[in-house]
């Protein structure tokens, strides 16, 4: 059973739901290792300063990769009780003593059944594209693409990937994880300051899906492959090492969406019950 | 007389127009000085380099303060003729050498009579605030504001400052130098991503200009000032010390407005009479 679960069922915790922004560009993705900087490793010893505890476990609702951004990552963990502050002043207090480059957006006691990640019904990311000459102001929020690009073909194209898939083909594998996910929406339009914007959510994604969608898309808007490969590609099953992983940094995680709290319980039953326990985020 | 007016007249040279934006962060300010990184230094090295010229002397619109971006500086400069590549290619080669922080848009060939700073009509600014929890994502493009702000009596405030004034109680004096000037816009409104966006254009601003108006019309949307102080002060010419200057990082060069080529001896004349040599940026 998963450690989170588990430590939900001691009464002497309250359990605490927060939403974080973050700039990627300085982390190596959200997952603590040993001597990199990362955001759970920064986030969870900012708790623990604070706090005045010895260690804290921050569990996420989506597992971004090195250099991908975050505006409503959301986070669940635990500490002992009683409440020590508000929870505006524990976010104040956090931010404090967290570098610039990641910050709470929000606290909320929850209750012990709330899971960020087994909980969450759906990941939505944005992902940000330029074209033209560099721009200095874009350069770590957005992918710039020299060649042209055809952004209604591409949006028709992303269209025939939604619904229940094996998405292996777009995902780095990881032994016994499924690939197996429901893409709801993957829109594609322009932004009024001249971005093109891909709006991408899913119940979860795998490893790289996001990035490995949207390479796969921008092959089709530029001409070097069709819809019909598109569809050949997904029904193949199989990654192929030609295929374009766009680059981390035109990537943010905008929001994680979760059942009403009543939910929660019958939310987690039914992710654990789909899939592996190392696949949904 | 100017010295790009009097090197114009060389008719082994070829005058080049281009557009420039840079991320202000790292720089400190547009102007050349000594053993500090500045855009000015930075973009003349590039181009002495790529042409192979001892040195090369860059006129731009506006001199831009250590921190504050571009999106559309305009700058001059000559070459000797004749032209050593099509107008891409070279923006394409001073690009190759730039570092990524600051970036040629666009270059053309223009006419001996042109130049960036006397023949601008106008200059328009953008400013970007936010409030609530501190955002990573736009630390370094957006000033955080924590008081509320009324951005309807910020607009209405912000429009008695219209027209031609003496704007010497928003800028830092300059000996010799006049701080008449004519603002032509000063609009606030939110935009789609929930920032509060201010639009500025005036012929020209003076040194901090910008940052002092929209620091005085923030203290009037906190309610710490009413519309009739920001009138008295506009009119009493003196700048206090107690005036708030917004961060630079809030603050991009949008655009420089020029008008149509046979009027640009004409508006370098009118320049030149209206103000003195080291007024108008």
């Amino acid at each position: 059973m998963n450690e989170s679960l588990v430590a939900s069922a001691d009464e002497g915790l309250i359990r605490l739901r927060a939403t974080l922004a973050y700039d990627g560009k300085d982390f190596r993705g959200w997952g603590s290792q040993p001597d990199q900087r990362t955001v759970q490793d920064t986030v969870e010893q900012a708790i623990a300063q604070v706090l005045r505890l010895p260690k804290v476990t921050v569990q996420c609702a989506g597992r971004t990769d090195a250099g991908v951004h975050a505006r409503g990552q959301v986070i669940h963990f635990d500490i002992p009780a009683p409440m020590p502050h508000e929870p505006a002043d524990l976010a104040y207090k956090f931010n404090s003593i967290l570098p610039e480059d990641v910050a709470f957006q929000e606290i909320q006691e929850t209750t012990s059944d709330f899971d960020a990640r087994f909980a969450a019904t759906s990941r939505s990311y944005i992902y940000l594209i330029y074209q033209g000459a560099p721009n200095p102001l874009l350069r770590f929020h957005a992918h710039r693409c020299w060649q042209p690009l055809d952004i209604d073909l591409m949006h028709e194209a992303s269209q025939l990937l939604l619904g229940l898939h094996d998405f292996a083909s777009f995902c780095r594998k990881r032994d016994g994880s499924t690939t197996i996910r429901t893409l709801h929406q993957f829109d594609w339009s322009r932004t009024k300051d001249g971005l093109i914007r891909a709006d991408v959510t899913a119940d979860a994604f795998c490893h790289s899906m996001v990035r490995g969608l949207v390479g796969a898309v921008l092959a089709v808007g530029e001409g070097k492959r069709t819809k019909d490969w598109l569809v050949d590609y997904l029904e193949g099953r199989e990654r192929s090492t030609g295929l374009f992983i766009a680059p981390a940094l035109g990537l943010t995680l905008d929001k994680v969406d979760y059942p009403e709290p009543a939910k929660y319980a019958h939310r987690i039953t039914q992710t654990l019950r789909m899939r592996d326990l190392d696949g949904p985020y």
